[in-house]
């Protein structure tokens, strides 16, 4: 990578790593990496002992009690699939979001044609808000499960998580919450705000590599594993062990990818997610700023000034946004994303369905004079096709 | 790790990693681990040319002619449960031996609980070894799977695998390979050997990261995906895409450890699987040899001069294996593995169900003097037990 690269796809994934990731990462593959839980030599313990340690440093920042009660995954994806696959039995209803990503509404759509539950999707307004009214109007009897982006990966909107928590409690039914784009983002306790199931990938704001991720599990709660293999515990057992971690998490973890994530959270912490948060809202504002001084181009989600994460996505009349981002990317060497983003009904929502839209997300490297260079960049692109 | 420890748990995963795995690893968390296949930037698209470069490599090794034909997993149980779960239909018999690994035997018996399959296992003798003949008695006309593994993760025993294809193929029913102990390790063709999946680790006999893994599968099967979710591709259809390899990816993909497992491949590659197997070959029987002049030691598996991988497990009279490999480990430095290894009925096919037995297990870069120091350890630890 040139250095000059204007990195703004930290909603995809972040880049760059803070260097204590990279070494940890290193660090395991040269000196700890043997099978976690699958001996007891020296360097087996040691790879058990990373898988522990981020564990509880993932349990410290979204206040899990036990960290024994977080499965890894690869992905938020995994972690998703584990998680309502593992819950949902035949004639359950869920309630679900128009602005889920694909990671939640294909599963769904999956178990409704194979086992038949019903799904209902709460339509959001074109900012990505939905009413807490409407959830309590879709709950049904048979209503097991609400699932809810804590934040959307279109519009950067942050949902009630707290709110609606306290209605489901009221009926007994369970929340699933994706933290795709909120974990090490935004503030996550998953106590006070009454979450039973956490999805959370380990390689965007909580700063480790790809290939991680983990899901929360109420300690009340029992899932369907999602993998049946070994574990490296009670091996004569025909059955998944119910004993956690090793219920959901069959097979060889990835250790120095865990061994990654462990120094990625451990930096989250020592920054802290609400100035992490702070620092990436200001350079959002910035952005919005920069951008809506510019004729045709139209922004969507939260407003200038309200609460949002640092995911800004727009598009300029007349100019389809893969073409946009081809020229932010050949001409000006900034990466930002184009199309659907995988979630196409928050689309409908916004207006965008047709063509998609570019989409500028903001990490912790990210400067001021990098979001400016995205706001000039589009100036000049669009006073070109002015012309 | 200090130099001096003398690593035999290969079969867990192999260490230490030739010097470009770990370097490829590294490169692409600085230089290229975006998003693969979810967006067009630069990065982006390195990310995806790595991903395909390693595909690549894959299918020259394992002579699958088309790369998009396997689809990454994070470990030969994520493979393996896309496989079983993927294919095998209720009222479906599937015909299994009794030397599978806790990732074959765990998934078939929740199939058995949740939608009602039927499982023959074949006895293996107490060598490791299958009659073919058994496998042709145990076909049923609701026959659509038999599952072996290529290699026994106990035994070290070489499954017949063309053979037993030769068979399948006339009954029309599909063949499942669990590649786990011999990627990399023994030769594979899918063609001649008339695989129709194969499930394989990246971080064993392939030599990459934990973290990585693989299924090929034939492009004549239509599996249901394990997991549901985004693809970067066709964002606006409810059901996960037919196109290959997106249909059985979903998620985040772990760049920078299949960026190292592209640079195992080519190791093993360059080395040739054939000559890595007859190097590992010739350690197995000097290991052998030098146990077997020790009195109380017995080992498992293939006789001395038999065909078989590198891995030799035994068991000492008198002395429990979890505190033979203790001992290994504090007072000689080397790493082998103790207990069950997520194989019980291969410990009742080899008589070693009351205690599991130790496993050692060696790799591209063991060395005679490490086996042999091995062999002096046990001569030396179950004399101190006689005397």
């Amino acid at each position: 990578m040139e250095k000059s690269t204007i990195y703004l796809d930290h909603a995809a994934t972040s880049w760059p790593k803070p260097p204590a990731v990279t070494e940890a990462v290193m660090q395991a593959m040269l000196n700890d990496a043997a099978n976690p839980g699958r001996g007891s030599h020296a360097m087996a313990v040691r790879a058990s002992r990373i898988l522990f340690d981020a564990r509880k440093q993932l349990g410290k920042l979204f206040n899990i009690k036990n960290p024994n009660d977080i499965a890894f995954a690869s992905n938020t994806t995994m972690a998703l699939n584990q998680a309502i696959k593992g819950w949902l039995k035949s004639g359950d209803h869920v309630i679900a979001t128009s602005v889920e990503h694909n990671s939640v509404r294909r599963p769904l759509y999956a178990l409704e044609q194979k086992i038949g539950i019903q799904v209902t999707y709460i339509e959001a307004d074109e900012r990505g808000n939905i009413k807490l009214d409407d959830v309590a109007k879709a709950i049904r009897p048979n209503t097991t499960l609400v699932i809810v982006n804590h934040s959307s990966n279109l519009l950067g909107t942050i949902m009630p998580v707290a709110d609606i928590a306290e209605m489901t409690k009221k009926y007994g039914i369970k929340l699933l919450v994706d933290a795709a784009q909120s974990a090490g983002i935004l503030p996550i306790d998953v106590k006070a705000m009454g979450i039973d199931m956490l999805a959370f990938p380990g390689h965007k704001g909580l700063l480790g590599p790809q290939g991680t991720g983990g899901l929360y599990i109420d300690p009340e709660l029992e899932l369907e594993p999602l993998l049946h293999g070994g574990t490296g515990s009670q091996s004569e057992a025909l059955e998944q062990p119910r004993v956690r971690p090793d219920r959901y998490e069959a097979g060889t973890q990835n250790t120095p990818g865990i061994a990654g994530l462990r120094m990625g959270v451990q930096h989250v912490w020592n920054e802290s997610v609400q100035s992490i948060h702070a620092k990436e809202w200001s350079l959002s504002q910035r952005l919005m700023e920069g951008l809506q001084r510019i004729p045709g181009i139209r922004l969507l989600g939260p407003a200038l000034g309200e609460q949002r994460t640092g995911i800004v996505a727009f598009d300029a009349e007349g100019i389809d946004p893969s073409e946009l981002s081809f020229i932010l990317d050949q001409h000006y060497n900034i990466a930002v994303r184009a199309g659907f983003h995988c979630t196409p009904l928050a689309h409908a929502c916004a207006g965008t369905s047709a063509t998609g839209a570019v989409r500028a997300s903001v990490g912790i490297y990210t400067t001021e004079a990098e979001v400016d260079a995205l706001a000039d960049a589009m100036q000049e692109i669009t006073s070109q096709y002015r012309a």
